[in-house]
């Protein structure tokens, strides 16, 4: 069956997109993003290649993600003429309970990620604005929603719950983990590319803007660092990661902070942005001579340490980590910064290969593997949607 | 110089305290509890030795701290005439950013710990409570503070802070770590009993009704479990131990919980007794046959190993592991089970020396020695008392 797919990940002011052909292997045509909408919103839109389609002001239009979706569609179809989008797949963050693999989007499947709002209710009800904007753009084509929980879903029980009182894991208080798109692709990636290593401990590392790292045994999911929220486990451009819980009952008892203070606090304010007093983005970091920049640096690597020690744990040992996301496939001196210290894990760089970001990383003798993989979350979602529209 | 030392550890309804001789090497004569002040109070005392010298309510007097005091110190010192108290240990919870060190108690000293009550709002202000009556009692000696935060303040920069933006650092927003006594007790037996062990990379497990695990580089904390309050890291009696940030959210925003609530909530209804639904005692969960009893117990030892992999890497590897606390020191099944599965790391242990709880419990071949200590908590504060009123 022919046609095309597009793949949407919807954000609180953004929209990033891709077009792909629809076959068994869907290849990705063009890709684009649109930032700032509500605001100043700006489209960029290019070829797979790299050529640019549209790169500019979106105008009125982008005053809402349903206008900007067919704002950005103008020039992607006048670019691709004879294009007939048959499914088009979702980034949505939370998926249950109930949701292990992607699903079709149908009236029952969108309810239910409606009730899931409160499990995420920075990020669900703008992969929801995604969905009804994609709905009405292309009413015939099936919409496809792939969640960042689905990969997590098969954690065993110690890895799935906190220590609360029962009733709070029945109603849905578990450890989700997130990034499962990413985590999926490697996984899948590894299953070619490394056979034996796939069947083995792996650790992936999945260092964006967003971070976390996911322990898998023969490519399944068993912990993850991040747990209810996609605030938990390692420091990330804004996000804290782990915090003591008593901080939050001294930021409200003592603070006086409501609930969305403490939330934009924890979400945008802390993290490499709130130690460094610069910035969220870690290039910038590596550049700066300020003491507290590299105070940050050093406490993203060795949270990032202290964590895989802990993975290593849930695994029962090592064979395999993995760096991927824009920190991990392309800033050489983090990998570094991470492996180093780490020999007793039997973790050895070779700092040429890394250097390059070759895609092993090891040295002969490291017992432990290290690679780096870059990511592909958009190629997972329009696999998803060619397969689930057939 | 002679006399006597009093120990005393003043919690919400309790009272533990020990009579010491105040030689350079204390040794204890007595000890005793009250407990369910300000309720049925009732006194237990005994002699080092284990007879029993008083056992039964205590009558109106319970009804606060420096009446408990003064009624449980009438048999006391009947059973030791000629008794003179020369200094009270307080062992007190929070010694914030200042105290490396125990201190003696001067009005200074006071009011800097009670500026620390925003930090340990549940038991700072008992600690004091007791020392205020220590103060009544005995207004001759020398009043001297111990803190649990003390043993871990040097602590490197990336084991003190969060990710949160530098000014709530500055506040004293930090890791202070707790358990700090027993962990001073197990690094000076080690330097005593295995000095070559001491000067190497070693965690330290305190179970008991509460929990945290400590790492120790030449003897000296570089790592604990827990963080700015009593609970994070471990799940223990009652308390959660880590949680994600977000649950904390979700409870305020969408379950409308005040944060008394979620306090109570994570301080006295999580945990074993929280994920039991039966109760907080490990021995009676180890002996149940209810599968949420199993759950815990496994959650238990599963979040004990991840943190031990966690410190491991804190430490650059490990070359011993000492369990001590009430569970630590006696519970072999739970010993046996954090153990297990931890091959990689080079754990391996003696299943006969574990079930009798030798002070060496790590097979021939295990890399990584395995010790019971039983802590003495009591023993550092009067070596404290006695240093600091010579």
């Amino acid at each position: 069956m022919n046609g095309h797919l597009l793949v949407l990940n919807a954000g609180s002011s953004s929209l990033k997109f891709g077009l792909f052909t629809a076959g068994p292997e869907p290849m990705a045509l063009a890709t684009g993003l649109v930032e700032r909408i509500g605001g100043a919103a700006e489209l960029h839109l290019k070829q797979a290649g790299g050529a640019v389609i549209a790169d500019g002001p979106l105008g009125p239009r982008g005053a809402s993600h349903q206008g900007a979706l067919e704002a950005a569609l103008e020039p992607l179809l006048k670019a691709h003429p004879g294009t007939a989008i048959r499914a088009v797949g979702h980034r949505i963050v939370h998926g249950g309970r109930n949701y292990a693999e992607p699903v079709e989007l149908t009236d029952q499947a969108l309810s239910y990620l409606q009730e899931l709002v409160p499990f995420a209710p920075l990020h669900q009800p703008h992969n929801l604005a995604g969905v009804a904007a994609a709905q009405a753009a292309f009413p015939q084509a099936r919409q496809i929603g792939c969640f960042d929980t689905a990969f997590h879903r098969h954690h065993p029980f110690v890895n799935d719950t906190f220590a609360l009182p029962r009733r709070f894991y029945e109603k849905g208080v578990r450890r989700y983990g997130f990034h499962g798109l990413s985590y999926d692709y490697i996984a899948g990636h590894l299953k070619q590319m490394a056979p034996l290593l796939y069947q083995g401990r792996v650790v992936v590392a999945h260092l964006g803007n967003g971070a976390s790292m996911c322990g898998l045994l023969s490519g399944r999911s068993v912990a993850s660092t991040m747990g209810f929220s996609a605030l938990d486990g390692l420091p990330m451009g804004t996000r804290s990661g782990q915090v003591d819980p008593g901080v939050l009952l001294y930021l409200m008892e003592q603070e006086q902070m409501t609930p969305a203070q403490i939330s934009e606090l924890l979400y945008l304010e802390s993290g490499l942005k709130g130690m460094s007093g610069i910035g969220s983005d870690m290039r910038a970091l590596l550049g700066s001579d300020n003491p507290h920049a590299a105070e940050a640096i050093e406490y993203f690597c060795f949270r990032a340490r202290r964590e895989l020690g802990g993975l290593a744990a849930a695994l029962e040992g090592l064979d395999a980590l993995v760096f991927t996301g824009g920190i991990g496939e392309n800033a050489a001196e983090i990998r570094a910064r991470i492996c180093r210290g780490m020999q007793w894990l039997g973790i050895e760089l070779d700092e040429r290969a890394n250097a390059a970001s070759a895609p092993v990383i090891s040295g002969e003798l490291s017992r432990v593997r290290v690679l780096v993989v870059p990511t592909n979350e958009e190629l997972v979602i329009a696999r998803a949607a060619a397969r689930l529209s057939r």
